[in-house]
């Protein structure tokens, strides 16, 4: 099993008709999440923010094709009949479901399609890698391929599906992320793990520059294992996210490269973290990975535009990884190699290690290329 | 005339060889200017930003094909030397001229090749229709088409060129602005004009969201229509700004289509700016344009991200102007007849307007579609 089924007790099961799907996660366990920040939020992120500090799930259920946002009070009222539906097939109250939406913005949910798959999908819930897939597609809309991921640590694991390739795509779009581990932590702890871990990993995916109305992670700690050291805890719980952040940025739509973007030598985490994302969001920069080109100055350039102060003449840049690794630029001299550089950009990863030489924050982040493909995506797809 | 030649006085004149070209615009006045607020900043900006403190300048001279960027101490040196030269081919003091770059980023100016420019262009120096054309031809990289514009106000006239196609594209980018006006006005009161201006103008385009290293805008006032009230002066210098950060949203790097985007209703001008500048700047609107899609649910979602607090259930947003414009939302319900929205997508000019309800505060933004060209122009082209 590769990921929410790698957790004792954690059943699945997953439909797909055309674009409309529906996946159900059942177990049991002290649950977090964490939502987009987007100021416009879809009415199942509205419901779950409330629902959600009772710190415990029994089951989530997420459908895909209708994102249920823009939909004012129907909307909501919507959002909360859809998990009274699945309440009633699960057997569990409707208050321990956890709910997620993707798909076309300003579309009311066809609640009698939820409640004729949630009823087809109910018998389905098992315990096997057939059933994660199963849940994994369900959920997937732009998505290329589904995502999984699993970090088996000194005797917990902790294991997530997710779908994405856009931060939004409002016909078809949104990062959900479904994370289950069998590590024993009460909610409070865990929605603080969880907040830590998608801030440095689905937070800092960068596709489109665009926020969906409908993003959220959950996790959920069924116990099954005990207790567990809370370090060793959220680096599990990172590793996990950073996993699946990752495939959803190689996954980007019209994506043909992975773009990772190391940043050190920040005052902070937090400056770190806004200039990597900044140079990974870069449209620039995107295009020059796109066309394999050297193009380093596009780099620098847009690490300046990010709001975070440091020496220009003090930068040092590198293209490639391991041995690949290709300086740039040292302490502000360029020593650009230009066609090893551009046979570190070959591959379907390219890494950018920016260190700013200001302090001891550093950050990654994620992004694709940019493509035509992408274009077409976005622009030749007709509402 | 459709420009600078439109000021009494103004001389000018430009040569192009490849992608190497010169200008040279003379006469005399106060002066102020606005730069980049990228960090990484070129030498020229960093030399004018000294120099334009005097208040005044005699001439202004403008390479293009290469930038003078990220050249450290030695580009300093260069920016220098190159007013020197300059200065001796007019036989104006160095101190009183102007100078701007853009091109290649981390590549030296070939001082030898400005020096033989300058001499070729100081003798074409002069007051004419065709003087003010091979200026504007001279400073253009990217662009597909020159860029004048001319406001004749009541006793005295702005006129500007410029060049422009991408916020920033390292090899050839940068936006630059050279504007006059025969009014008098004395320095200090001639930057907050210009400052003002310039924040709603091209601070307001968006191409790709990216920042030049470059940017930079110059107004020069001769005096020689006297002094004229501040309130005319202002309204006549933004017209020729927006008129001029229009041509650079409509000349966007394979851009079919201009965007623009009028927020009214925002606690003050500074949020409507920000929500503005983050619809007309996101992928998301751009493709949908391309696409003559009707998706306003981009356009909303858009909005949610601008960091700007308003009631998405009390928004209205229209497309299109005058009586081609159409509903699509209408305090927060959708009103949306997608086939008129359709046809208002029709021409080369899109319009959105949002009415967010919470104040009096309205701004516009500029930009333009995002196109399978776009990522040619900057994947396809090899350093």
């Amino acid at each position: 099993m590769r990921s929410i089924c790698a957790i004792e007790g954690v059943e699945a099961a997953g439909i797909k008709e055309g674009k409309y799907g529906l996946a159900i996660i059942r177990a049991s366990g002290t649950a977090a999440a964490t939502f987009t920040s987007n100021l416009v939020s879809a009415a199942p992120v509205n419901l779950m923010r409330e629902r959600i500090a009772a710190g415990r799930l029994e089951a989530i259920v997420v459908n895909s094709g209708c994102a249920n946002a823009y939909t004012g009070k129907k909307g909501y009222a919507d959002a909360v009949e859809m998990s009274r539906i699945a309440a009633g097939a699960l057997g569990i109250e409707a208050d321990r479901i956890g709910i997620a939406s993707t798909g076309v913005i300003g579309r009311y949910l066809d609640l009698e399609r939820i409640g004729r798959q949630c009823k087809e999908v109910v018998p389905l819930l098992e315990h096997s890698a057939a059933a994660e897939t199963a849940a994994a597609r369900a959920i997937m809309t732009t998505d290329l391929v589904e995502k999984h991921a699993l970090i088996e640590a000194d005797g917990f694991s902790v294991g997530g599906i997710c779908k994405g390739s856009g931060m939004i795509a409002p016909n078809m779009g949104t990062m959900i992320g479904v994370i289950y581990t069998d590590a024993e932590i009460g909610a409070a702890d865990l929605q603080t793990s969880l907040r830590l871990a998608v801030r440095r990993s689905f937070n800092r995916v960068v596709v489109d520059g665009d926020e969906s109305t409908n993003d959220c992670a959950f996790c959920t700690a069924t116990g099954a294992a005990g207790r567990v050291p809370q370090a060793e805890f959220d680096a599990a719980l990172q590793a996990c996210c950073a996993s699946l952040a990752q495939q959803i940025a190689a996954d980007g739509e019209g994506a043909t490269k992975l773009i990772e973007v190391r940043v050190s030598g920040a005052v902070d985490e937090e400056a770190a973290e806004a200039v990597a994302r900044t140079v990974v969001g870069s449209s620039l920069v995107k295009t020059a990975v796109y066309g394999e080109d050297p193009n380093w100055g596009r780099v620098i350039a847009a690490a300046g535009r990010a709001g975070v102060r440091f020496d220009p003449d003090a930068v040092s840049l590198t293209i490639g990884e391991g041995e690949a690794e290709t300086p740039l630029v040292r302490d502000g001299v360029i020593v650009s190699d230009l066609v090893r550089a551009k046979a570190a950009m070959h591959g379907r990863r390219v890494v950018f290690t920016l260190a700013i030489g200001e302090g001891e924050g550093s950050a990654a982040a994620w992004g694709c290329d940019l493509t035509e493909k992408y274009v077409e995506i976005n622009g030749k797809y007709t509402t």
